[in-house]
């Protein structure tokens, strides 16, 4: 049988998180938890495109900061992000002298790194591995849908790409007096595609396979979904998220109670965020400020995080392509 | 000290390859060397995009029937490409039920999944492996370039972006009567900038990232360039491969006799391909068509193989950006 599950022989720990994020965010419902926002919307750079570079870069210097390590001490960065051939992680990972891992599944980015660093840091290739992500909603819009300034209309089924950006650090090292959250198993999604091809509802397009993989997860571990306090996905926004919650249902399991969604936190979703957050940065922003300090306090002692990508180009949509999805799953225990 | 060079505890093999190309690499001087190749540009489909997407599906399907393994054998595809969201290897990947990890790093993109796909059937988390790569001469001109109908004078020191796809099989299965070729060791790059702004000179621009792995590479393992019979690089051409030679020459380290490159490899270099062949597709095509088979018939019995990448993208260069580059290296021996 295929190993889609990994248990980790020596789980590592996420010693510490840094997040920054824009305005809009700051007048959400978790922004006490975000640990800084930028006033200007480039973050002092020229373009939004340098500015999300920018982002990625100062929450990398932040975490490692956070960390009390130096700069030798970091042995890979492991990122990627929304925009073409992921710029704005390879040009962050320009100004520092570790290795640099570029990953992309768009939205689940964020979970799929911290997969990678997981694997290397559990065997002890590596001791210590920042993952990073980000968005941008200025970038976003004019690389997957209109110029800014052409002023569209969004349907009521579309989402509000966040603009921020997160980072943690994975170790093995042990630590006497602080207890630490662990990453003790995770899944790889399969791409899945139910034929959806509206580029605004983003959320219908994820939802199965988000599905997928809970399932997955949850039959390769032999656990029921009670067993976590709650499970966190990336940015499926409401419609979405009514749907995972569906399909998950018709393959046995109930996940109504314990079911949240980072993309319904970010935002007091009012009027034009519509089903909420989304972008590589929406998942990142909220479980590296949020989640991970509850997890730190343990109100919260078992978690199953689950980034949720569309896998879609303006290329593929342009071409008549529906949406292929994914969504790798991550399971935090302290 | 920062641990960048891995040393893989249980080295995996690579069990098969499988390779496909255009009508332009079949005239080369390595073509007897590759699987198969495409009458039609478009290989039956009706975009390039399209074309690009089926190549990689295509070779990920031979691989698995080389193998002799069943689908339900296969725990993970890693794959990457050129395409925005590289969605070439997000498309194949929905041809198939088994996990997707995309990776990105432009033309080192399959010396990235080789290292991961290692890592992962190391440490047994997981046991058979797919790594694919792949471009398109047409996709990647007219999404990196100028439109195809413009007909562009081509400036000497460009390349030529291979047509090509090419996949291996990772395995931590034991064989009893064969020997493979196993990933024994690597060294995940850094992203190095020397400041290049040409964006058709690549080769200049990758041979600093290249020759920084190189000698990374050589120092963590404590080994000396003569401890291997080739180090191959992935596409600097000519002129990226003189500068590699000559940037390790002044760390100490003499590879002028031992340097192959497969962008020099690949096409007979006679007027418009210049520096020669580049593309995440060279390396993928040369690595597991001439040196995979070279390494089975122990012609080479240690070999260090970096595919080379330049991380920019259309916006990056538009707005002013330099090139960064980076080169994963993987060390191989039978």
């Amino acid at each position: 049988m295929a190993k889609e599950t990994i248990f980790f022989k020596n789980p590592p720990k996420i010693i510490t998180t840094a997040t920054l994020a824009g305005n809009k965010e700051k007048q959400g419902p978790i922004s006490e938890f975000i640990d800084e926002f930028m006033e200007d919307d480039k973050f002092g750079e020229k373009t939004f495109e340098k500015g999300e570079t920018k982002m990625l870069s100062h929450v990398i210097g932040k975490v490692i900061e956070n960390s009390g390590l130096s700069l030798g001490d970091i042995d890979a960065l492991i990122a990627g992000d929304l925009l073409n051939q992921i710029i704005s992680s390879s040009f962050a990972a320009r100004n520092y002298s570790f290795p640099y891992i570029g990953v992309y599944s768009a939205c689940s980015t964020m979970s799929e790194s911290m997969l990678v660093g997981a694997l290397l840091t559990s065997e002890k290739y590596m001791d210590n591995i920042i993952c990073a992500t980000g968005s941008h909603f200025s970038t976003a819009e004019r690389q997957f849908r209109y110029p800014l300034e052409l002023g569209c209309t969004r349907p009521p089924q579309s989402q509000w790409t966040v603009t921020g950006a997160g980072a943690c650090l994975i170790s093995n090292r042990e630590f006497a007096q602080i207890e630490f959250p662990k990453i003790v198993a995770g899944t790889f999604g399969k791409v899945i595609d139910y034929g959806v091809t509206d580029v605004n509802n983003m959320g219908a397009a994820m939802a199965p396979a988000c599905a997928d993989t809970i399932v997955t997860h949850l039959k390769n571990t032999g656990k029921s979904e009670t067993d976590y306090n709650l499970i966190v996905t990336g940015d499926l926004g409401v419609l979405g998220s009514r749907i995972v919650k569906d399909l998950v249902w018709e393959k046995g399991y109930d996940i109504n109670a314990i079911h949240v969604d980072c993309g319904e936190m970010i935002f007091n979703i009012a009027e034009e965020e519509y089903q909420g957050g989304s972008g590589a940065g929406c998942s990142a922003v909220v479980f590296n400020s949020f989640f991970y300090k509850k997890l730190l306090e343990k109100k919260y002692n078992k978690i199953l995080f689950l980034a949720t990508g569309a896998l879609l180009s303006s290329v593929s949509s342009a071409q008549g392509e529906s949406v292929p999805c994914i969504s790798h799953a991550v399971e935090l225990e302290i």
